[in-house]
């Protein structure tokens, strides 16, 4: 398949590397400011070099003429923004009322206007699918394809790997939560700006993303109750290990709640992940409870599954 | 679809049972003395009575009525069978070669005759799926299908939930093997000859069709280096648990290796479920680890992976 690729983050670039390996050919990338367009195939190694440099632009074109490009199916890896969901759901829109197929990593369109996103699907010869926006590397929204949505009746998880590694650090550590997100920004696991992992937005706006898929009403990020982690402290972790449990930031999908917030768990139990890992538990009719565990994020391993995606949809043609 | 059940124990029955559900008619039901046949689609619930009742037959035909009914997909589920796999392999080659869809809860084909079934296979217009025969419900097979099986490097896990059930109990309780194993066939987690389970026969089937399915040569259960939990002494688990690990039968499928033995391993570890919880770890190329836990046995959970696997050769027409 030919590639047009929106956003040139850690995603967006692992998904050029990664691509020709599945046999597909990345026709254009485009960051914030600017684009390089190559019918024959865009030079994956030259595009990461330039996004490297930070003096360097990515091409000569301007972001929307890979939007103008021939491709087949759009990678959409800009940055998650609320509310309108912009610039990400312009790029669906302007993808799948073109009929191409379209594959997110950017959770936006599908967490804050998925209704509007199904909706010019619909209308679309394109696929839309949005593996990557949920679990990062975990085949979540592809199991609960396989299972039927209808027959998972909840989901609940560990979904954001920076959240995670602050609480089980400040678990072993004894540590404040101040000092431990120090380290973890120092180590790269948090951002400059951590707000929407320690808020709990991140996990939330997953949440959304699978109360709409398998729910039976549009979720957004307005109807999910959030609680993040700044407020967690090592007395309340220490209380926890005295009766065996220990505390995790858990999103909730139910047939009554989408919820996310801080939860005890016990401290040896599926949910107690360690580090960056993410989890998910799905509750399903006939198969039990089903627990996907693995890497929620980084670059390399979201874009295996954005190209899994793009794979799926072209073993549908 | 219109489904033919070979086989009428605990798997084919709730394939029956859940058919519907699905949106699928089973026309055909046979076990190894009689078959129901109905192109309008069977009694699932009469079905389900005869074979509860050792004095009725499941119907008034042959066996071999319901490999000559009017049907889309063959359900494979008689027993597993080694060596030459039979009668199932013959079942999978006779509906292969009339061109219509094989879905397999039987391991013997696919674990000792695979390149045969693949070659039966490839010359028909039918496909073939086999997720229900490792790892009953956990989606072990479609997650390696979904990476693409070339990216997968290595798989490891608890693939028999009897043995697990029977060293995590004598872990937890201190007691013989012979003590647990009585216990675990008076609540029906073993059956009266536990063999094939605890030998780790079972799970060297399994790694079988995983290595078929990640590797580039043919294996077996001849292949397979195997060693059972019989020889697992309370001595044994109380040492590894001073040293904050336990044992577990573990499963290897790697570039030089497939093999099935007793494993130390971390007593609060990913590895260490309990119970009959079956677990999986897939190694990738790009998305690191993959664990996936959940219900290994069971009709119910297994018949949903086989009708997972229908449902799928319904998405492709």
């Amino acid at each position: 398949m030919r590639l047009a690729v929106m956003g040139a983050g850690a995603v967006g670039q692992a998904v050029v590397d990664q691509a020709a390996s599945h046999g597909h050919t990345v026709v254009a990338v485009a960051d914030s400011t600017s684009a390089v367009v190559d019918g024959s195939g865009v030079d994956a190694a030259a595009v990461c070099a330039r996004k490297r440099d930070a003096a360097s632009e990515i091409g000569t074109g301007a972001p929307s003429d890979a939007l103008a490009a021939d491709y087949d199916v759009l990678v959409e890896a800009t940055p998650t923004t609320l509310g309108d969901a912009e610039p990400g759901f312009g790029h669906v829109e302007r993808a799948l009322s073109a009929d191409r197929h379209v594959v997110l990593a950017n959770k936006g369109p599908v967490a804050e206007r998925y209704a509007g996103v199904c909706e010019l699907a619909a209308a679309s010869a394109g696929s839309l699918r949005f593996e990557a926006t949920v679990g990062g590397a975990i085949p979540v929204l592809a199991t609960i394809e396989r299972i039927g949505a209808d027959r998972v009746r909840a989901v609940r998880g560990v979904l954001n790997g920076t959240a995670n590694f602050v609480l089980s650090r400040m678990a072993a550590a004894g540590l404040e939560y101040e000092h431990v997100l120090a380290e973890a920004q120092e180590v790269g696991v948090a951002e400059a700006d951590p707000t929407f992992d320690v808020d709990g937005t991140d996990a939330a706006l997953k949440c959304a993303i699978l109360a709409n898929v398998i729910g039976d009403r549009e979720y957004d990020l307005d109807g999910v109750s959030v609680d993040g982690i700044t407020g967690v402290a090592p007395s309340a972790l220490e209380l926890a290990e005295t009766d065996g449990q220990t505390i995790r930031l858990i999103g909730e999908v139910g047939p009554d709640h989408v919820r996310v917030g801080p939860r005890l768990v016990p401290a040896n139990g599926t949910l107690a992940v360690s580090g960056t890992t993410n989890i998910v538990q799905l509750e399903t009719e006939h198969a039990g409870r089903l627990n996907l565990s693995g890497q929620g994020a980084g670059g390399a391993a979201t874009a295996s599954a954005v190209l899994a995606d793009v794979d799926h949809i072209a073993d549908q043609q």
